[in-house]
């Protein structure tokens, strides 16, 4: 599968020490902290209430999202949906608001698949353009993409494509791993700087920040990082009178699994329905999946089993049937046996017929309470 | 209040006998239904099996449905959300989401208030162009009112006008009141024609069927009335042969009353937010109200007492607290008090903010199992 419009990231091994402390890193840290504190006390009285109330904010944000979470949501679509779109601007417009809905209930990973089975042609290669039929797993991808990564990091990663044209008019996400310059954070989303750094001294990441964050490993410039950001402590301001932030490089997922945050999703293309569940990126698979269709069974007296990565999978303008048909790798006719759910989430629907971007907001909205549900009796 | 936008009906009381019957009339129907029974026996059998198979289906559609549904779902929201709107097109399509999440909730009278408090200006005259800032209440109201009306009955009723230049972009609401031209239904809107007819002998109506309707009433030409069809049993495709097709005039309330059928949205603009609960159109005004709001309680918690009348409002880009704000005749600060409940109806919500088009979707979709088990407790 190319990843020509995928964003580079480096290869975190699970097993990687990526908390390992650095001793020697540390007690210089400490050292410059005592420093910095002993200069703290010139700034006056209001200065320190103020810095206080900040500490104190960030300090209660964190103890309440302390606790990760372990589960992951996927949500997978038919890249075609973009195809009905009347024009060029409304095609853009749509894979925003796929994006937005998807952040709105913090789903972790989108599969775009290819409902055509032309595999091939349509995740490889080139979009031709904006507006032209065709093509739209590609260009989805590459919008939720683009959506996805926080707007400083946009212009290292993305580059002028005919994609994107429209893009500019989209809604943002509003998700909490898209910080504002001066924003506190445990966590940040950066890009590895070409600025030459002394062996063993780890590089420099753009984080968005007024400073750089140098991390603890020399990697290669280009590469977009999850930065776990070493506060010092209640010395937020003070810090940054040094030269730069400091930071330790962690896997995408930490934010999430001992942050709790919500930290966007990733993308992945698939060539048709039966990839999207072959081809899963955790170990093991899905282990709860729902297909959605006005012919599923009631949602209301649905009740999820407890999961670790769930997927729920939305239909184009035929459903998940047209999806079936076009699947040479799938013997079945009746999509409801692909799936441990198959499930209609809006039971007396007033409209003839929903469409996927509206499906994906009401089936959401509808699974959220049992999947919160599900979740805390796994926990339990 | 200007009704300078709005589709004329005829003034039905809720005392008018529309079901008085006409026994002359009705003997002459049942002598040419007699009539058309015995040419029906030229037929082949092929074609009578066809006849048998469609009316059955619609015999099973109507005792389906045959259950009236008693209460009405009001919905609220600024016309301001226009406003934030990146480009005409998308304005326009904004307005055509609005009406697609009320139709597939069926939703049955959307409120457009204004929440900057310039009354009289914004809700009465004309809009002065698509694109431009402010006025979005009347634009929002005409598109509203443009998407309900069967596609048949838009040259009758919507001249061209600025607001609607995009309108053609837009996806149809599918409500099962758009009827296609040879769809079998009790009911069907139509407009009434300027036709000479005999006195008594009643008007004719376009109901977009290949014949005429005619009605029991003599009414003003241009009209648009809710017809309930007579249809002379299992001899539906017989009628056609007739001058026209027979019906009664009824309320527009009477497809749900009576027929349990969802019959698209009524549209009310309120200048101010205490208007939407001071001017409601139902005798003792709404008796269950909700307002929407992150800062609301948790909706998974919450349960609906019974109702007849439910209203739930949304707030445009500053929320429910900017309406209240403008409103010079409300003197609370907190919308919760102007409530019966306020809820948060995506806990948990991924972005920092919802917007008002996504809100709607979510929370009719989290209300729905809710609204459904009240209404059913209501009727036992
Ligand atoms: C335009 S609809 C597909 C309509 C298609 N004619 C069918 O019969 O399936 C697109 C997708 O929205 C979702 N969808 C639509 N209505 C739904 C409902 N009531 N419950 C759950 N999902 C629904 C499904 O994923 C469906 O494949
Ligand atoms: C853009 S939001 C308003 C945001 C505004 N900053 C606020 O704090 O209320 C627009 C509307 O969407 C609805 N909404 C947004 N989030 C919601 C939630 N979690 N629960 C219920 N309604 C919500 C409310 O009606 C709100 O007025």
């Amino acid at each position: 599968m190319s990843s020509s419009f995928a964003v580079k990231r480096p290869n975190l091994g699970s097993s990687q020490p990526v908390e390992k402390v650095d001793w020697k890193k540390r007690k210089a840290e400490i050292k410059e902290a005592k420093k910095q504190r002993k200069e703290a006390k010139l700034i006056n009285r209001l200065e320190k209430q103020k810095q206080q109330e900040a500490a104190e904010k960030a300090e209660t944000e964190l103890s309440q999202s302390k606790k990760g979470r372990a589960y992951t949501v996927s949500l997978a679509l038919p890249g075609s949906i973009l195809d009905n779109a009347q024009s060029p601007e409304l095609r853009t417009y749509l894979a925003g608001q796929i994006a937005r809905a998807c952040v709105v209930f913090s789903v972790d990973e989108i599969v775009v698949f290819d409902e055509r089975g032309e595999d091939v042609k349509s995740v490889e290669g080139e979009f031709s353009g904006v507006g032209k039929r065709g093509h739209g797993c590609i260009q989805l991808a590459r919008i939720l993409q683009y959506l996805e990564c926080p707007q400083y990091l946009r212009k290292a990663f993305f580059p002028k494509h005919q994609d994107l044209q429209y893009a500019g008019l989209l809604n943002p996400l509003d998700s909490p791993h898209h910080m504002r310059i001066d924003e506190e954070s445990d966590y940040r989303e950066g890009v590895v700087v070409d600025r030459p750094t002394k062996h063993n001294k780890g590089s420099f990441v753009d984080c968005g920040m007024r400073k750089e964050v140098q991390i603890d490993k020399q990697l290669q410039p280009g590469l977009r990082v999850t930065v776990r950001l070493i506060w010092v402590h209640l010395s937020v301001k003070l810090s940054a009178e040094g030269k730069a932030y400091k930071g330790v490089v962690v896997a995408p997922h930490v934010p999430r699994t001992e942050g709790g945050y919500y930290w966007g999703y990733s993308v992945r293309l698939a060539s048709c329905l039966s990839a999207v569940f072959t081809e899963s990126p955790f170990k093991g698979g899905y282990d709860l999946t729902i297909g959605t269709s006005e012919r599923g069974s009631n949602a209301d007296q649905a009740s999820l089993t407890p999961f670790k990565h769930l997927l729920v999978v939305f239909g184009g303008l035929q459903g998940l049937e047209a999806s079936l048909d076009a699947d040479q790798k799938l013997d079945v006719t009746d999509p409801s046996v692909l799936f441990d759910l198959y499930l209609n989430t809006c039971p007396g629907q007033g409209s003839r017929t929903i469409r996927t971007e509206e499906a994906i907001l009401i089936s959401m909205a509808a699974l959220r309470p049992k999947i919160t549900s599900s979740s805390a009796s796994l926990e339990s």
